[in-house]
């Protein structure tokens, strides 16, 4: 990195100050009240950063750089720029400004990369790892509205790493595995097999993971499993449940919240299933119960 | 757009604040200091301006597309992440920042996205049109030290839009046109044909365009002719001129400084140029004497 640029004098601000002023008056004229409210701030505080650290013109073009870079990298399987979004705690922060802590109401966390809508379905009792490798875990919990009446019909959207660390969209061979949708059942309840989430780096191979290798931050994320969660009437939720006992301490994406750590109970090899499922080694088990806030 | 997010209560101010307080520690380790502030400073800026618009989902999922859109625009031709710099005045603001006004060092402005490295060489009083058409224009000045001595040899990139409003890289065929680089000679004087600038719109069927459009701006720069002056010794000077009486009220990037406004004096069809080119139509002549700053 090169030096700052020069501090400036009373004349200099004043020049700055009003390049500032005017690029806001460029957008007074915006018709929509929001997104004139949006460009002013965005203006403000981009202006306000690059006189505050005296951006130079080889961090500028590094940063042009750096942008150019993740657009490329970013296609239908790779979102680089979610990534960088996450890296910075700007999603985990624009998830905290709309879901603030209500109630029983079940936290948000971020949503990631990962997603992928119309995964296969998955009968009550099923297994979403379609074939993945890791440690099976059976899930159970309950979809409930803030006064405990049971959400039945919810639908569940579940994904998750294998336990290589790796989703299934960054196979080659473009497979589905590790993710599927089912539904709460009349009483709101729902099970599944999953696998044991394990820690895994996001990808690292790109601008954001030069970026936390150049700031001394790790990739790792701490073991999750995704959800979300829809219903009609309902705010849809988009969550993950982590692993307690894991080291939870530094989640590269800031999502980990305390309300949404559950114990993960590991069950030696041979102990019975809930279903007679024959599974070779250890499996674990963990609840999870959903309360939706109404729309 | 949508509605801002809820207004914060302190319980929930106190939350948001503490996740910015947890991402900027995570970059407490970077090794660079340099890159520590920047990085940290972004970070506070970012969220600032999240927390004061109470960004929404939907227009945080709307920045993540705009900025994929960006990107995959973006290649060896077109830089549109410059072009979303340039209309949100950070690129004239760097630039401001990074060359304070400094007695008689001649001012700088934006690059913009359509310089390219190793145009042809043209010789004195040689002419960088290369058939593009317009009016043509005899380009006379000199490059000078802040002490009023001549740099010969000074390196001049010069380049501009035709008639029609579009460089060569807009070009379907990839000719080189309307660009060139000549030396100053031993008495720091050039003298070059280009063609009298027009106004044209910056690229605006992308996503910057949509900006555009959507805030009510004007895609149009008023006319000028870019320079680039380097010269062992000085700092490289990236400027443009501007036509003396035409509408200078709204460039689009916020290049306009008054000192850079030159008069184009239009000359009559059959007036004797000074080459003793036959030019079939009117012509324009203008004068730009150069200060460099020492390096």
């Amino acid at each position: 990195m090169t030096q700052a640029g020069p501090a400036p004098d009373p004349d200099q601000r004043e020049r700055e100050a009003q390049l500032t002023e005017t690029v806001l008056a460029s957008f007074a004229g915006t018709p929509d009240g929001r997104l004139r409210e949006l460009v002013t701030a965005l203006t403000r505080h981009l202006h306000a950063f690059a006189r505050e650290v005296r951006l130079t013109e080889p961090e500028w073009q590094a940063a042009i750089a750096f942008l150019t870079d993740t657009g490329h990298l970013t296609d239908d399987r790779r979102q680089e720029f979610i990534l960088l979004s996450d890296v910075l705690g700007l999603s985990m922060q624009t998830i905290t400004i709309n879901h603030a802590a209500a109630g029983p109401v079940t936290e948000s966390t971020v949503l990631g990369p990962f997603f992928v809508p119309d995964a296969p379905r998955l009968p009550d009792g099923g297994d979403l790892a379609r074939g993945a490798p890791g440690e099976p875990c059976w899930v159970t919990g309950s979809v409930r509205d803030e006064a405990g009446n049971p959400v039945p019909g919810a639908l569940l959207e579940v994904w998750e790493a294998d336990e290589d660390g790796r989703y299934d969209v960054q196979y080659d061979d473009r497979r589905l595995a590790a993710r599927g949708r089912l539904t709460a059942g009349p009483d709101g309840e729902f099970r599944f097999w999953a696998l044991t989430p394990t820690p895994y780096p996001i990808p690292d191979d790109g601008p954001v993971g030069r970026l936390l290798a150049a700031t001394g931050r790790s990739p790792m994320r701490a073991p999750h499993l995704h959800f979300m969660v829809s219903a009609g009437g309902f705010r849809t939720l988009v969550t993950h449940i982590f692993v307690a006992g894991d080291d939870l301490a530094s989640d590269s994406v800031f999502g980990i919240r305390q309300s949404l750590v559950k114990p993960f109970e590991r069950q030696p090899p041979g102990a019975p299933t809930p279903d007679g499922r024959a599974v070779a080694g250890s499996w674990t088990r963990v609840r999870f119960d959903i309360v939706l806030a109404a729309d």
